[in-house]
């Protein structure tokens, strides 16, 4: 991850080599075959997922979550600030985002606690220590930070930013909204989010997504800066399902609540790397930059249930007469994510994790 | 430092008896003395700190950035809402604090670029890039977490907080206000403040302040829930004294600007480690959680230029015509902190960092 993109390239081409017919034609360059062709090796090689047990893909240093989604930021203003004042006079200016905690960030299949944490009713006093009422998920993707990282103090310009990522994964970044409302002013989310974040456990290279980039929504009114605007003014970003499934204990499959798609960030993964280092913070290999949920336009393609009840006033159906609010014990969350090709998929791995019972408090 | 608190004593110890005189008492145990006693192997074992190149005295997983002095959230609150309104109605009931970025700490001397970044006059739009006009320093103090750590979902009881705190440093939060006040509303500062952190390289351990401990202000209207009261209810924090100098490019020395007070802190080292993981949050060793700028009631106890020249309004001399309101390009900012004994003091490293200018925009 930190060696750069040219080494990438090289062990991902190496990679595809061994796993293609030996012989097929790849961009002229000779064709391994090795693992397509014996089955042994194969064998011997490669495993069953279910078999394994996945790790986080890389020591996270610092961990960043923006909130790039413009109909996740409308709707969450418009709930709390009404519709008038729904975006702060920022947000169409720059990527918003806070630093997050890196040491709870886990890989999908860890149990995530219901967490207990200080709500206020009123919002204004009388706190209580109980049991998080108001569990959500959030539905986002996140980018590895690859190659040397820069200096402190040197900024990596639009241009290069590409250049800085290794690649992208799902994330479901927990959130206890009633933790969150009674401690998140003035300086941000603290406790309601630090007790987990799940991520997928494999990396999907930046390189497998370009066939799938596609035109950022349009940035007019008003233009951003010129160091968040790419040189030629082309933003792309990928095109990439996602849904989120919840699974009740007692249900057979999870049932889809969400389906959005990477491709409504309004805030590019490149001007993300741009503004988070535009007064020199310096990135290193294994930083985690997340979206932020991402919200569409559309009533189901709302990234958390938050969004999705509109702030606990509306039932979300589960089927089988089952609906959820917000989350209950046991239920299991289940991002998935993939690129859909000419009759092929480029599927990200799988972010799952399931609600236990807080402690006794 | 993950070693925990039996392993911290006995290295304390041992490293005292080798330096203090071969055969004086310590508390019963044997002296060994050779350190103090022979001059050649001294010589051959200590070096001048002049001649040695510091480093960071860990490898930082996480940093926090708590707001724990009621001065210093009072005056911000009074500057920009008023007295009526200075503390949000959550700031007695918990320590308020926001993850800070990790990547950007750096030990004492290192120089620190004025950052560029966006600002916007009127707050309300049209936003340019320009060097930060507001450079401030903020005096904190910061404690490394030590030991094994807690499980991500099992928080650190208020009882248990002590045996999870290594030691102490100084820590200049370096920020700059006028991109603060732009990007802050909602999730709290980020580019404003990630530039750069300084902390002092040589870590106090607890144990050396005990002798120092004095009764931290007291927490009666609100007082706190019961997983931030300690049993028996006492609380401490260390009597540490701290000044903030600032040395302009044609000064011959710092002149001293503030005088504070690690004792000022409302919300003790314990109670932020109680309150951190109170969700379930998992702290490791070599995390950094600072105190939030420390000031005290008095005018020249006030810890940030904001505070000292009240948002700009009040000039801050430093002595021979020459005044501050922000920081300018060559001003070095250093830090001093130290617990004054019955003829002893224990010393606090330096924390000290020059502004160097902004690249050009
Ligand atoms: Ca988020
Ligand atoms: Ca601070
Ligand atoms: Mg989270
Ligand atoms: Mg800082
Ligand atoms: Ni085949």
């Amino acid at each position: 991850m930190a060696l750069g993109r040219p080494a990438w390239a090289a062990t991902r081409a190496a990679l595809q080599a061994l796993l293609r017919r030996g012989g097929d034609a790849a961009g002229g360059r000779p064709v391994n075959g090795a693992l397509h062709d014996d089955a042994a090796l194969r064998g011997a090689v490669l495993h069953r997922r279910a078999a394994v047990r996945m790790h986080l893909p890389a020591a996270i240093g610092d961990y960043t979550d923006f909130y790039s989604s413009r109909a996740h930021a409308t709707n969450v203003g418009t709930m709390f600030r009404g519709a008038d004042a729904a975006l702060m006079p920022n947000w169409l200016h720059l990527p918003v985002g806070y630093h997050g905690r890196a040491s709870s960030v886990v890989v999908s299949g860890t149990p995530v606690r219901r967490p207990v944490g200080q709500v206020s009713a009123s919002g204004t006093g009388d706190p209580v220590l109980k049991a998080a009422a108001l569990l959500d998920f959030e539905l986002e993707a996140a980018v590895f930070i690859g190659g040397p990282g820069n200096a402190l103090g040197e900024p990596v310009s639009i241009d290069e930013a590409r250049g800085a990522i290794f690649g992208v994964v799902l994330m479901n970044d927990w959130s206890a909204r009633d933790v969150q409302k009674w401690e998140y002013v003035p300086l941000g989310p603290f406790t309601a989010k630090s007790f987990a974040t799940t991520i997928s456990p494999w990396v999907v290279p930046l390189e497998a997504l370009d066939p799938f980039a596609v035109a950022a929504p349009p940035q007019v009114d008003p233009a951003p800066l010129p160091y968040l605007t790419p040189k030629g003014g082309t933003r792309t970003v990928p095109d990439v399902a996602l849904t989120v499934g919840i699974k009740g204990a007692g249900m057979a499959a999870p049932s889809t609540v969400c389906e959005s798609n990477l491709r409504h960030l309004y805030w590019t993964f490149e001007q993300q790397v741009a503004h988070h280092t535009v007064t020199g913070c310096n990135l290193r290999a294994g930083d985690l930059l997340a979206t932020g949920t991402i919200s569409g336009e559309g009533e189901r393609e709302r990234g958390s249930l938050l969004e999705l009840s509109w702030k606990g006033t509306r039932t979300v159906e589960l089927g089988g007469g089952v609906s959820r609010k917000f989350l209950q014990d046991g239920d299991e969350v289940v991002l998935g994510g993939w690129c859909q090709g000419d009759g092929y998929r480029v599927g990200f791995g799988e972010c799952r994790g399931t609600v236990t019972p807080a402690r006794a408090v």
